[in-house]
């Protein structure tokens, strides 16, 4: 099942998000436009807006808001990668050159600002102050958690909650804001909300898990960057976190993350990991989140938009981009 | 007049806004908490903070919702200045080191991005949909008009218009944003809002023109930084426009923009604008504005607030730090 099949019951209204998304590129600074379109207009999966408007349609389906919060909330999205690509010093995102390549880290810097702004605006207009408030305590959360990730970036010493606790912030948090701000929008009742919001929560550690394992099994053209760009820049991830705790007296992450400049060893570490049974292991985790996430939708009523839920969790663990 | 004695009808709820921005570095993350403390502790004048209070005192006064504005804006103004030192590579601002400095440009975006977050969640718990959004809008205008800095750093072909408006981004709209939400916040007229929002306008405007005369006249004490750093950014700023204006064949800043090199030039620029009628030619400029923020804010009901910000408009233009 591809995207666009399970995106079905949300597809046309899906269309006018992306539409709203691509509108934001329309200014009249001509350099801003361009800075803007080419942050814009490759779409990737847009999985967080569809997760806004399939959370949406269970109770009181109100686009008008729901547009708005999706739109938001893939600005922001946005946004923080711009942010991480020129703290990474990233060249390439999605298959085309980043933000930070083309113009440098100062216009990088400016140009996050900029959609945190636009992207506050939209979810200023949803009118609803609790989804407005959840928007920017989840921009505390995933900055806090970048600022995690920088200063433990190339320390060896992070256990698996540590992890799970970064991607968390990174990942989890923008996924459940996004099914939590659909829930709230539609009037659904608290526990409902919670429903959504733990699938999300569950959704979104998996795709984070399934995004790192990519980054050790991942062709580059998959990936549109480099394979190994998270060892790159001395992030742990659950792949290599594995490698280390089998090998604990020698192995590549461990050469890498003691001798930064040994660079070699990101070669040699994608190899004995796809080489061992850590790949399936972490698939293991990837899934047992995915399933989770599905007995949680499943008490929502029996709707197309909850089969849409349940056949993403499936997706997301198989992707292979 | 020092600024102790304007802020005097405000004076008490200042200190309840100046603890809860405080309160902003008790985080449970060591080296977070250390950061934000480093970025908060040290005042600066809380002009904003006090324009919103002063504003909010004519009608209405809501305590409760204008110290989460007011909080808000000043958190904002701070992320915008960690953001701007990233980008201008400043080692100092009022007297200390800044985060850039200390930490480097990474934890300076993430620090920044965070503190626009927790402005954010400040500025939602005002629970007043208008002023959320105004906040939002009004760090969009501030990061295009950093963008349009940043574009045109070292460019001498600027005329007087490029000048106000980029201090109309810069630091205007973050004045006026205060004054407004004030009013706001307090249920005036709309008419009355207007002109506390136009009274914010003349005045941002008069005090970032007085900001970029005490870059050439002030001591590196009074500035805590070094003097002349607006032109060793490339930034074209009021007294050094009108220098260039003066002698459009040859001159100092011409020669710096031209050659980025040649920092004799700075020396020179600073010699030659504080021994000419330049200074008293921007600080007529200034006085205009305030002079139209003082005629305007006279159409207020007579209050102690209201002289407060006539007083405010006086202290702008005669400050020397």
């Amino acid at each position: 099942m591809d995207l666009n099949q399970i995106y079905a019951p949300v597809s046309a209204d899906l269309i006018k998000v992306d539409a709203a998304i691509r509108a934001v590129s329309e200014v009249n600074f001509p350099w801003l436009a361009e800075m803007l379109s080419h942050s814009l207009a490759v779409g990737g999966k847009r999985i967080r807006p569809a997760l806004t408007l399939l959370s949406g349609q269970f109770y009181h389906y109100q686009f008008e808001y729901l547009m708005h919060m999706a739109t938001a909330i893939e600005l922001m999205h946005t946004a923080t990668l711009i942010h991480d690509d020129a703290i990474d010093k990233s060249d390439m995102r999605r298959g085309r050159y980043t933000i930070y390549k083309l113009w440098g880290v100062d216009p990088a810097i400016l140009l996050g600002d900029y959609l945190f702004a636009k992207a506050g605006v939209e979810s200023s207009e949803t009118r609803n102050v609790r989804t407005i408030r959840l928007f920017s305590q989840t921009l505390m959360t995933i900055s806090r958690g970048e600022l995690n990730q920088a200063i433990n970036s190339f320390n060896i010493h992070q256990n698996r909650d540590d992890y799970i606790q970064r991607i968390f912030g990174k990942t989890a948090s923008l996924f459940f804001l996004s099914t939590e701000s659909g829930a709230v929008l539609s009037e659904a009742p608290e526990e409902k909300i919670q429903t959504l919001k733990d699938y999300g929560h569950d959704l979104g550690l998996a795709f984070q898990i399934v995004d790192d394992i990519l980054d050790f099994i991942g062709t580059e053209k998959e990936l549109g960057k480099p394979a190994g760009s998270d060892l790159a820049q001395g992030t742990l991830t659950l792949p290599a976190f594995l490698l280390n705790e089998r090998y604990p007296q020698d192995n590549p992450v461990k050469r890498l993350f003691e001798d930064r400049k040994a660079t070699e060893n990101i070669k040699l570490a994608i190899e004995q990991v796809r080489n061992s049974s850590i790949v399936k292991e972490c698939y293991n985790v990837a899934r047992e989140y995915c399933d989770n996430a599905i007995r949680n939708i499943k008490t929502m009523p029996d709707t197309s938009s909850r089969q849409a839920l349940i056949d993403l969790a499936d997706f997301v663990v198989q992707r292979n981009r």
